[in-house]
């Protein structure tokens, strides 16, 4: 009989997302005079229509498609993911994008699930408001080091200095670090850096991720790229180093042909100078929604992080109440859905998730509600 | 230090096709005059445009992209690849589709590559003219068995006893049947299965992959889903069976975002009255190529297979050459790409594959270059 992939088993029940959405249509089928006016700032998802140079280049690309002249089939490879290896030891931060867990879960690169819902083996790095959400290296040892700034959730920005000491970390402990740059484009801070390259060292023991979905709006386009730099090494089981880059390729060029040949020339219009102030455009108005959604926290006495280089705000629960407590009042008192800051890990207790992903009349909308709480 | 996937070390170095492709390459280097006639046959690469169904649909879901009102972001999840566990004992036909062998490979389910370029602890199905490439159920016991009708390369197509017998020995042994119906569209016989689960039994045992890459002109867009039945089981390390549907459904929910909006309209569209017909005129497109590549080659003596139910025909070399020796002698002698078989597996060795998707001028040609070696 066919063996399953025990590490499946191993996961908690309920991803993040889906939980979000079943409280959501049991309240709105419970009260369906508030679900009409309900606002979602729950998931990360963007609203705002695709910048008209990737409508125009995407529709250019399909009418190649529908002429032998121009007709292409399959593409050359390469695109998205990572190596595993039951071996590596794995640092991630706390609050953190799920993903990033449950993904090495499955890969089979953590124990069984404790009470807290963390994983024996995998190391957590904690995010609080005494560090301001940016964790310095551990003391001891690890291969992986999952880093995401700026941050989802918490909206927070590295320094030159902290990512600087995250290099020289990993240099000096050999280790990997996957740095997610899928927020850069929000970065408004001129001294905060975009990319881990920016910091000397990196091409040494760095990969990096980037994504169209949130500078673009590519959510429901699905495109995005990894850096891999050809002077990153990982250690074989004879001790030997040896370049990840003929790895990854070889990954790519076997199990994929890239990514749809219109997607691509939608994305390739991103950097054109139209596309580019486009991207500007829509990266303003998020922004927008998100000084109005973190002055309005602000004035009510919310305690009020993220959101000036950043998409999210990441807001203090009003006292004595949980995360998805918060998230239930929020739901039935306001019929706004946040995100519970629990969700993304234990160090998350106590915090919730405002996503600046939405039209400026919601956002509008999401700040009068907010202060009604005052 | 990030250990590696050992398993990626165990790769035989050259994938297929991008051998083939450093061959053409230095070909058309050295050979300038001759490049300017060379037809590729070898990557089964469709040529034709998409059906205009699928270009009106795709711009349209890009218009809706431009729109405020009828935007949207990340779509349902679910969509293709298969759970891997180091415990299975893995079935492949030889010859075969290549990645099925290194992707089984890259997640540990071989041993060391031997020197005839088969791995340790994979059992091969021989599929040779004797069993007219339809490989019988192995005596052994064996977890997950890959099996391809309409197969590439052979172009053979299994009949309903033999696709039984299959069902049975996985009933037996509870194995789990992956069976990969990429090209059930190019079917032109009556009495052929065009889907496993048209043989009773098979939804206890079996899952399908689908693909428009094939029938819809997709290789470039990129789209394609899996079959699987809530009654299909696998076993954990306790013993217990437990159905594998939700361990997909979580693994696709967290792993992926499913594939781009525009490419599912287009999808949607094959479906559509008009999109059928145009898929059925693209499929008799090819086939008729695949007629005339056929007759050619047969006309001349070759002993010919396939190409009546699958746009590819499998074709003895001629006598003392191996497959790369044929391979270089028509890219030299008639400036034609082919696909090697010893390149499918060692049972290929002695055969090679010429593809159909191809213009109609390029088929003709081709088989007019053909007919000149007799």
């Amino acid at each position: 009989m066919a063996y399953l992939n025990e590490n499946y088993l191993k996961l908690q029940a309920g991803y993040l997302f889906p939980e979000i959405a079943r409280r959501v249509r049991d309240f709105c089928e419970a009260n369906p005079e508030a679900a009409r006016g309900l606002i979602r700032c729950g998931i990360g998802d963007v609203t705002e229509p695709l910048p008209r140079a990737v409508i125009d280049a995407m529709k250019r690309a399909v009418d190649e498609l529908g002429n032998r002249e121009t007709f292409r089939g399959y593409g050359p490879e390469q695109g998205y993911e990572f190596l595993r290896s039951d071996q590596n030891k794995v640092a991630v931060p706390d609050p953190v994008y799920p993903v990033y867990v449950d993904t090495n879960v499955m890969a089979g690169h953590s124990g069984a699930a404790k009470s807290d819902g963390s994983y024996e083996g995998i190391v957590y790095l904690p995010c609080t408001a005494e560090n301001r959400f940016v964790p310095e290296p551990p003391k001891e040892h690890v291969d992986l080091v999952y880093l995401c700034f700026p941050n989802n959730p918490t909206g927070a920005v590295a320094s030159r200095e902290q990512l600087s000491r995250w290099v020289n970390y990993a240099r000096e402990h050999e280790s990997l670090l996957l740095f997610d740059a899928a927020y850069e484009a929000y970065i408004s801070e001129r001294e905060i850096p975009h990319s881990i390259f920016e910091i000397p060292g990196a091409r040494e023991c760095a990969v990096e991720l980037r994504s169209f979905s949130k500078n673009g709006g590519f959510t429901g386009i699905r495109c995005g790229f990894t850096v891999m730099p050809k002077s990153v090494v990982g250690r074989a089981d004879s001790r030997k180093k040896l370049p990840l880059h003929p790895l990854w390729h070889r990954r790519w060029s076997t199990k994929a042909n890239s990514v749809s040949y219109p997607v691509q020339r939608g994305a390739e219009a991103l950097y054109s100078s139209e596309g580019r102030q486009q991207v500007r455009a829509l990266i303003e108005h998020y922004m927008g929604n998100a000084k109005i959604l973190r002055d309005a926290c602000a004035k009510i006495d919310m305690k009020v992080f993220g959101g000036i280089n950043a998409p999210y705000i990441w807001v203090k629960t009003p006292a004595g109440l949980t995360s998805w407590q918060t998230f239930d009042r929020m739901l039935h008192d306001l019929n706004v859905v946040i995100t519970p800051g629990s969700g993304f890990g234990a160090q998350g207790e106590g915090y919730f998730r405002i996503s600046a992903f939405n039209s400026r009349q919601n956002a509008e909308e999401v700040a009068r509600r907010v202060q009604s709480l005052s």
